[in-house]
Parts: C-alpha cells; structure tokens; sequence
C-alpha cells in the first residue's frame, strides 16, 4: 500500500497504540465525567426522561425480528426496530473498555485497538441499507402476508465509523494479501472472508448507528458495515481482521449462503457479494385495508447493492402499463431510496407493484426473469424447500375489492 | 392559490373528510391488524425483543433537556435524546385515533383531519435541525462546560409528514390570508404566527420522525416542522391552523423569544425567524480529556437557518490560521452538517474553534462581532441577565497542558 499510495498520511507512530480517550473510559452512571469542573448543569424539567420513549399508543413492532415496514416513513430504520439475524446465537454483552480489535495475518505492524482509540481516527458517516442475502427468500416468505414478512430483514441506518482503508494503512498490508478474514465475538464465532479490494474501497468499522453507539442487537461496540453486499459480510462485535490470501471458506460462506441452482447440478455458486436491485412498496401493503376509494399515495422503498437508484416505476393494473416514480431526495448510493406515486382508487381489484432501475442500468427482476436465470419454471419459487439467496423480485400486492391488500407473488 | 396554481391537483372532493386507514384505526397491541389472515408469523427468537433497547454500558443522557453532543456522531440525533423544551408544560398524551387537526379561519372549506386521513395524502421525507432561539444563550451557557450545555437545545432528525401547502391547497386560502396561527395541545396552547409565504414554500405537517411516528417530547402524533426557523415555531401537539390577515402576537412571539438589543432602547425586535449560521466542535469540547499528545480528529456540526453549509473552517491556534474542515455528504438545506478536520496536539495549551459559512455568504460571528451588532462591548454578554436569543458566535475551546477541555468563550 505504501508503493501505492505514498502522499497517505499514517496517524500512529511505528508499533505505537493510542491510549484511550479519558472521558470514554471512566465515564460514569450519570453520563459525565467525574473529576471534570462542570457548573450549572440544569435539572432534567419535570417529566421529561433522560432517555426518550415513544408513545405508548405506538406499537409497531419487530415481529420474527424483521423491520415492520408497512409502518415505515422515510428511510431511516430506528435502531430498535433493525432486522436481526444472529443465526440461532444470543447477542454477547461486551463492556466497550474491555473489548478490542487485532489486526494481523500479512501485514507488517499486527495492532491492537481499543474502541476509544478508533474513536480518535478519521472517520466517516454514510447511509447504507443492510440486506439479509435471505430477505424475500420464497420458501420462507412466498406465501407471507406482510411485506414485514416477504421483505423485513433489512434496515438502513446512518453508520458512523473508521474507514477499514485507515486501520490496514496503519498495519501495513503486506504483499500477497489478497483477502481478510473479519470474526466476530459471538459463540458462533462468526466468520467472513471479504475481499481486500473490497475492504479498502468502502468497509467501516462502525461504532456509531443512527447518532448513538451501534446497538448490542447490531454488533455492539464494533461491527463491520460492508455497504452494498450481502448482510452477511457485515460483522458484528468485530474483534478480528486477519490479512490473507485466499477465502477461508468459513462456516457461513461454505455451507449457507451459497447459491444452489438447479442448472449448476450440484454444485454451487460461491461468494455472492452485492444485493441486486430491488424495491418494495410499502404502503398500502399485504394485511393492510383500504377503507374506501379515492385518493392515496402510494409509497415504498428501492435500493441496490450496486450503487445508486436511478428509477423507480410503478404500476397499478397488473404490470400493463408503468409509471415512474418520484424518488425523495438525497438518493444515496447503497441506501434505501423513499419512492412515492399518487393514485385513486376506483373500487376495483387492482395489482400493485414497483420496479427499480439502479446506476449500472440494472433492472429489478420479475420472479420470471429470475426463473429464466435459474433455468427453472416460475413455479419452482413457490414449492422449493431451499434457501433461494438474492430473490429480488417485482412484489405484487392485489387489492381486492373489499379493499383488503394481499400478497400477490405466486398467484 | 388555484389562480395561481392551477395545474395543482386536490385529493378531496368538494366538502369530503377522508375516512382513515382501516389498519391505523384497529391496529391491535400486538401490532398486527385484527382479522386479516396473517399466515406464518415467524416467532420472535430467543433474545431478541421486539423494540430494541442500547446497551447497559451506554448512558448517554439528554441531561436537563439538553442533547449530549459530546457523544454524537453523524448528522442524525436518536429521537430518545433529541432536545425538549416545553416551557415548563408536561407532553400531553394524546390518543392519536383522538386526534384532529382543524384547518379554518380565512379558507373557502374549513377542514378537520385525522392522522390517518393525513396519511393517505401526498408527503416527503427531509433531515432538518431544530435549534430553539435560545440555544447557547450567554447567561445560561455562556460560562457551562460542556457542549451539551451550550449547545444541546438542538437536534437534527429526518422528518416524515405532509406539506403544508398540500393542506391549504385543499381548503382552499383566501384572498387576504397573510399568516397562520398554529395552536398545540399542550396545557399552555402554544401558538405561534407564522407567514403565509413561508407555509407555503417548505412547512410540514410532520407525523414521522426518523422512521417512526413522532415521540411524544416532540409533539405526538402531529407537528409543524418550519425548517431552519426558531424552534419555537415547529409547534407540537399541533391540533389547529387558522389563516389570518395578521400576526397574533402570542404569549411566545410577544411576551418572550423577542430580542432586546440596547440600541432600541426598550423596544424588542419581533419575529426572528431564521436561524443564523453557527457550528460547533463536538470532539474534543469542554468536560473531555485528550489522554496523550499525538492524532486526534476534530469533529463538529454546522447549521444555517438560511440554507445549506458551504464551508467551515477550523482553527488550532487562537484564531490566528483556519484551515478547511472536509464537511460529510450529504450537505442538506437547513440540517446539520458533519466536519472533520485532522489534527495532531502537541501537549501544548491550544484553542480549537470552527467558523461556518452558508449558501448566503453569511460567515458565523465572533461574539465581539454580534456585540458590535448590538451596539454593545462583547462584556456586555458575560454579565447580561437579559435571555439572548439567536447567539451564534464561533466557540472555542482550550485544551490546557494536562489535555483538559474548558469552555473559553470569555477568556
């Protein structure tokens, strides 16, 4: 990297560790810090918390700890309703002074950070969605009612953090290194080999989510944001990123997360990486009702692995004719994209769908289209009993004339 | 308005009330709509509660109503510690299945909403700030340590709702409508006068915050959003418009939020609105500790009433050189915008302060610049007992020879 790229500037000196910040690491239950000369701090007023709640008419909740998007406005995820998925593993609780991040494998100077250390390090804030590779998977969801359901494990969060470019600058990638290995602190030890090229393009190591720290359910203190790619690269409680030179083939990249297409008869297709152009509408969506006819608009959500949303159409007579939406600004490159089209309802049974288009030209699919890629029938999706990755199809969502909304993929 | 926006559609029929959205009005405690056929909800996994909550390592505290800035990151402030000020009034709690909002007053079709109804319509999603007028006054904050003291009655949130002009679109405002007044719930009726002109062009009628609906400290299940005005315009709670030929002149546009500067000799300046251009060091700021010589990124948040950010520049040395922070993508109109700027202390005494530019040109104050404005020595400042609203001077702060950070704004 040196050779490469000589005018970057290193911010540790040869074999040095940064001492934490003293305000992070003897903090105390109040939220100051003890021994500082703090005058004047005003009282809480009556009634209102430290700690905001919401309303407790509100209940929109995590079910199956998918996101509830049929609640969703904008593109911001709350932190408490984020998708989880810990693969069957509880969340580990970590004291942040306890916890720590080695560098090593092929570099030339192996570093130990604490969380307060990355804390003093350029960082960055980016909007970024994270996708499970098994969002909308049909085995699991084809047939589900709610697009909490068919769509709900992803979220998108503004992520705050260390560029992984600034830490590998500091240990010195050594020639020959071509992959990372990134582990994570739970029982499961879980595992991902990401390639380098990848690692210095765009991947944080995220401390902050949504203005807060990253919650525990998220990787608490430290989790890898990979933006774009599979939910699965995206590490929680980040410990240990270790530079080598091949895949590690580990548990969650070799036997899940494969794709296994019939065609490829047996074997299957290995290190799927970008969330391919996708988008939902959600709302009116499946479990909802329509009152009466008239006006409503009609809103969703569009998003690519592969950068940028470029276009959003929409279609409400069953895919006749196609519409483009408007898309709310900033539309952001590996983001959600909020879309919102006006329509009146008639009374009539109609068919709902949206399709995006990203920055590559890429157009999201019909469960046809990803059929014919497969090399199988359409209705293969609706009886398979495996895992299908990456299913990124046109969701339909048919309202009756009762005005209830249903889901519509297979029928 | 339909003289002059004649190609401007209206969602309701002549006289019509939108009946609400059947799975808003019986959404049942488990958040899912009664009798609709709801098949395979997948079970909550183990661990994994419905409504996420941060880790118990974490106490950031929105200490006396305050934002704690200290700990922030990105541009987005968590809706648990955003700022409250209610003068001195409890949030009312609000069924919002209860609620109305009443459009009326100088309007051809006085209208009567219900959130839901609300819902169906037309709506954006933008991140803005809302700074009350009083953030950083001198004799509240002019002497406290920390950042969340003199800078913490702001916060920064992504807001959800439906234009106001869509609103006065359907009722139809008459010629002679100059102002609205718009009224709370809260047990003090906060109103506020605000201009026709500025309704039109940017107010939301705003039921979501950060992805979910508005919390009840902000003003559940309805607010104004007036963006880059003085907080006390973004009424909560809001229950009421009424179009009007003048200002009401309001408890809180009259009796307080006026600035008393001494050259009009007892007279008040009335109806400030815009938030002029400010900006802050966050990190380090006043109450932390630097542990060591050596890297430390500077890292801050910039503001402006009047627009977008376009420069912010940073000083380590007094005031004597400034130097360009890199400001974060996105830089949106009337949000906050994210600094950085490098920095290596040396273990000498420093004095870190940023200097903010807007889209107007308007270049943030000294606060001997804002004395000279007012016709007073900046002195006048330090000893006033006098409220001083919309105070923005440059903020700096010393790091002393142990690494301690102290407010140094008068010294």
């Amino acid at each position: 990297m040196k050779a490469k790229e000589p005018g970057r500037r290193r911010f540790l000196k040869e074999g040095a560790v940064l001492a934490g910040w003293a305000v992070g690491a003897i903090r105390s239950a109040s939220g100051q810090t003890p021994g500082s000369e703090i005058r004047e701090i005003p009282e809480v007023p009556p009634g209102i918390s430290n700690y905001g709640e919401r309303s407790r008419f509100e209940n929109s909740a995590r079910t199956g700890a998918h996101t509830p998007f049929q609640d969703s406005v904008g593109i911001i995820t709350p932190a408490a309703l984020h998708f989880v998925n810990n693969h069957g593993f509880a969340a580990p609780e970590i004291d942040p002074r306890q916890h720590r991040l080695m560098i090593h494998g092929l570099v030339d100077r192996p570093l130990i950070f604490t969380v307060e250390e990355l804390k003093r390090l350029p960082s960055v804030s980016r909007i970024h969605f994270i996708e499970c590779a098994g969002n909308s998977a049909p085995a699991e969801t084809g047939n589900a009612q709610s697009v909490q359901q068919t769509h709900g494990f992803m979220s998108c969060s503004e992520w705050t953090g260390v560029p992984l470019a600034v830490l590998l600058k500091e240990a010195g990638v050594q020639k020959g290194a071509s992959w990372l290995v990134a582990e994570g602190t739970d029982a499961n030890k879980h595992s991902k080999s990401i390639p380098l090229e990848k690692a210095l393009e765009d991947v944080l190591v995220a401390y902050g989510q949504n203005g807060e720290a990253v919650r525990p359910d998220q990787g608490y203190p430290l989790r890898l944001v990979v933006p774009g790619w599979e939910g699965i690269s995206n590490v929680k409680w980040l410990r240990r990123i270790k530079l080598v030179d091949q895949p590690y083939m580990a548990k969650m990249e070799s036997m899940a997360y494969t794709v296994l297409w019939p065609k490829l008869e047996g074997k299957s297709r290995w290190f799927n990486f970008e969330m391919g152009p996708k988008s939902v509408i959600t709302r009116p969506s499946g479990g909802q009702r329509l009152p009466s006819r008239g006006f409503y608009e009609i809103t969703g959500l569009a998003w690519s692995g592969w950068g940028a949303i470029r276009r959003v159409e929409v279609s409400t007579d069953g895919g006749r004719t196609w519409k483009d939406a408007e898309l709310q600004e900033p539309v952001l490159r590996m983001a959600h994209t909020r879309f919102r089209f006006p329509w009146t309802w008639d009374g009539e049974e109609a068919v709902l769908q949206s399709r995006s288009t990203d920055e590559q030209g890429q157009v999201q699919p019909t469960t046809a289209e990803i059929g014919r890629m497969w090399g199988v029938n359409a209705e293969f999706f609706q009886s398979t009993k495996t895992r299908v990755n990456h299913f990124n199809p046109i969701q339909p969502w048919k309202v009756t004339r009762d005005g209830s909304v249903h889901n519509a993929l297979f029928s």
